[in-house]
């Protein structure tokens, strides 16, 4: 990105110091009319067929792609980065300089509060009981979770699959170290509906172990992977159930803690935490822009989000949304591509323990909303691209259906219809159609909220062209000379 | 598979036991006749349409696939099975008894005469001057090479990118190594092509070497990977030119060989190697079979090959083919699936040093090809299914575009155009259909021919995936009530 000398909106773009110059317009709908401005200062890009415009993104992308080189500076400038954390602050400041560094126009911060929860340095679940199967098995305190007693807390280990089993415990379940046994599914090839299916015993099931008198929730973690790595993520309490912590055992311990129950009947287990929650404290949304050419105000934001679990390093989830954002950019500011309209990337804070960032940023432009044509997220992981999902409806289907037919020559010229990500999700109410990058999701869960999220399970040129893609479509959006049709706004 | 009580051909269908009944009939060529025989014993699977036939061996796959235990076994028996050791006698038996294990039919193995080629113990190429620049590069002998002297070669390291520019050394090619330095390319999807690409100077540089003065071939690894595994693969020798040792370095070492030579201008290397030639050896092709319910003489093929370099463990290159293969059929039989047509499993033996077991499979059943109704294979690695490849005319196409649509649920709805796979290729002159299955590519590169060929590089879920499409692409093709139409037989 050469913008370095252009800093704000007010600059011009004929100021800008662009590789080439502009773009072919909005081709993808023939019948779609050429603004007054739609001159392009470069007949080379301007020539180009909306195809043949992919294809170099994606050959520049490939060739001299960086998505992976920012993905090893965030990963090593800030692998732990919980919201309100240091390594938090340091990802901040990464993602700052980063924007600057690469040239970006009105890179700013703009303030969230954040909820700070704190990991401590114990996480530990011990069959006490009986003697002959005693010993600690792989355990992880959930986000959010209060902390034991020090020296922990001892109860009957109970196995549920369902919380209609929890209830059916009765009395059994007082007192006891409820333990929610249900395994990921296996699954074809959407991994994520087998998650959303697995995950509620890891959001409510505190609040359901309280509520049946238990002492504790202990959770098979989500992943279908078997291994002995837990997985952490968040839980959610309830203002009347009582606070009762919350730990993920790993996929084999939670099999040798089914098979101790199985053999033994009544298993006993000491789980110690001292995790706690530190309040709220200021942190950050990173924001920079590719000033629209014609249309400064209307706005396309493009992001991911910048805290992660403070284990592994955050590669995949989302480390990889974040740099594959601020890649896309990248790669049409070098390729001289600047669309009519603005393109402003986001670095969220806070998705994965109170979604304040998405939040924040809806609040403070709630007034712009109207100007917001559309918002991307890559939020599943850094793995090969296979289609795009949006909840975009039938009119600004038709035109997204389009731009991803583009993406067909690299197998993903899908459009799936959903929601395009969790930090971009409060501007649908405004009606904002919202976007999400949807990879190949296989490996995803294997890695996610454990320490396995580390940089060498991304591959390079799966990333890349992850980026490209994202690259080409805002860009196509971009450029169109109508703005994309938005959704209704919900409830008005 | 519960066909063990089935031995032979002559058993008739009604005496095998079959978990269900047979199969839905052609039904995805509306227009085509039903044969006589098609009434099914199982009202269920016969009620079942196309698109739910395959969901359901999906279904079994994803819940119960076994081709990754497989290839645990396989991995585990014979990791080491280069064409004529004694690793891939260990294979030919794995595969032997595995076939008997889960009860194919007609099982056997058929001759096959292979080369022998023995890596030995050493594989060394040092930079030996400048003095200051002197040490040792991460080298490995390519397959096939003749060995060096007792102690090495030495000679005046020469790099060059393209045959073009070795012809341009000229006399500065005498008495030299010739290093082949030209990196594969990055690619953004097929990373076939970028292979496809580069490798010539694998296999053919000890001959253009030789041609040109030179004492020996250098190459840099064909892989897009920086790192300092070295990848290994087939060199080819002319009859009328002398043969010259070949070997790979790695492509951090490539790197550092080709900066050396920038800074110094002149640099000499030693390079020793004592693999061999030990002549030719019994070998075999492993098959096995599930009879056609009624038109058993019919023969489709599906397989991989068994025999694979001898680092690593020939994971993806191509234990997994075989063992999709393999469990491909197993899943259509304990599904109750039992074909029209006979599918045939063969595990070819010698593809990766002279494509013996293919052509002999061609030879010993020249006078069934008319009988051979397509030949599927799987040898792209084990990764997640994208699409099918065919070098189907247009009526054979035809069918098969229908088929492989029904996988557009599983993302892998597409069908390509060229030749299946080495194994099956010698078929192609008889006009039999080949087929591939088409796995994504991008982490391929990063492994094949090397020490990371390993099956901790194999995803299960992909791997089952990747099988269940296979059963169920077979099916649909064996069960139809008309013949596939065959290509035109090459040169008649």
């Amino acid at each position: 990105m050469r913008l370095v000398l252009a800093a704000a909106l007010a600059v011009p773009p004929a100021v800008l110091v662009l590789a080439s110059g502009a773009p072919p317009g909005a081709r993808i709908s023939p019948g779609a009319a050429q603004g007054p401005a739609a001159e392009s200062p470069s007949p080379v890009v301007d020539a180009l067929e909306p195809a043949d415009l992919v294809a170099r993104i994606v050959r520049e992308a490939t060739a001299r792609g960086r998505a992976h080189e920012l993905l090893t500076g965030l990963c090593e400038a800030a692998p732990h980065r919980l919201s309100g954390s240091p390594g938090a602050a340091a990802a901040v400041e990464w993602g700052r300089q980063t924007l600057v560094d690469l040239g970006f126009e009105n890179v700013r911060l703009e303030p969230v509060t954040v909820p700070r929860w704190i990991r401590g340095r114990t996480a530990r679940f011990q069959v006490v009981s009986p003697p002959e199967a005693a010993g600690e098995l792989a355990t992880i305190a959930l986000g959010g979770s209060v902390g034991t007693p020090p020296g922990g807390l001892v109860g009957p280990v109970r196995a549920v699959r369902t919380f209609a089993e929890l209830d059916a415990l009765g009395e059994r379940a007082r007192d006891a170290i409820v333990f929610f046994c249900r395994p990921m599914e296996r699954t074809s090839v959407d991994a994520f509906a087998a998650y959303g299916a697995a995950v509620p015993q890891r959001t409510q099931g505190a609040v359901r172990a309280a509520r049946a008198g238990g002492v504790a929730a202990l959770v098979r973690s989500i992943t279908q992977r078997l291994d002995d790595v837990p997985h952490t993520g968040a839980l959610r309490y309830e203002p009347d159930v009582p606070r009762v912590p919350g730990a993920a055992v790993s996929t084999l311990a939670a099999e040798r803690l089914e098979a101790l129950l199985e053999r033994h009947g009544e298993v006993v287990g000491r789980l110690e935490l001292d995790c706690r929650d530190a309040g709220e404290v200021p942190s950050w949304n990173v924001v920079g822009e590719l000033v629209g050419r014609e249309l400064p105000d209307e706005v396309l934001v493009v992001g991911g989000h910048l805290d992660a679990w403070d284990v592994g390093q955050g590669a995949h989830d989302d480390g990889a949304g974040c740099c594959q954002s601020i890649e896309a950019v990248r790669l049409l500011a070098d390729l001289g591509l600047r669309p009519r309209r603005t393109i402003r990337v986001v670095l969220f804070m806070n998705e994965e323990n109170g979604l304040r960032g998405g939040s924040e940023y809806y609040r403070t432009h709630f007034e712009e909303m109207d100007r917001h044509v559309l918002a991307l997220e890559s939020d599943r992981g850094g793995f090969a691209p296979r289609a795009f999902v949006t909840d975009a409806g039938p009119r600004g289907r038709e035109v997204l259906e389009e731009v991803v037919a583009l993406f067909e020559p690299y197998d993903a010229g899908r459009l799936l219809a959903g929601p395009g990500g969790a930090d971009v999700s409060p501007m649908r109410g405004a009606g904002v159609v919202t976007v999400g990058l949807v990879p190949d999701s296989h490996r995803y869960f294997d890695v996610h909220h454990s320490a396995s999220d580390t940089l060498d399970t991304v591959h390079p040129a799966e990333l890349e062209l992850g980026a490209a893609l994202m690259a080409a479509f805002l860009y196509q959006v971009a450029e169109r000379a109508e703005r994309l049709p938005p959704n209704p706004r919900i409830g008005r």
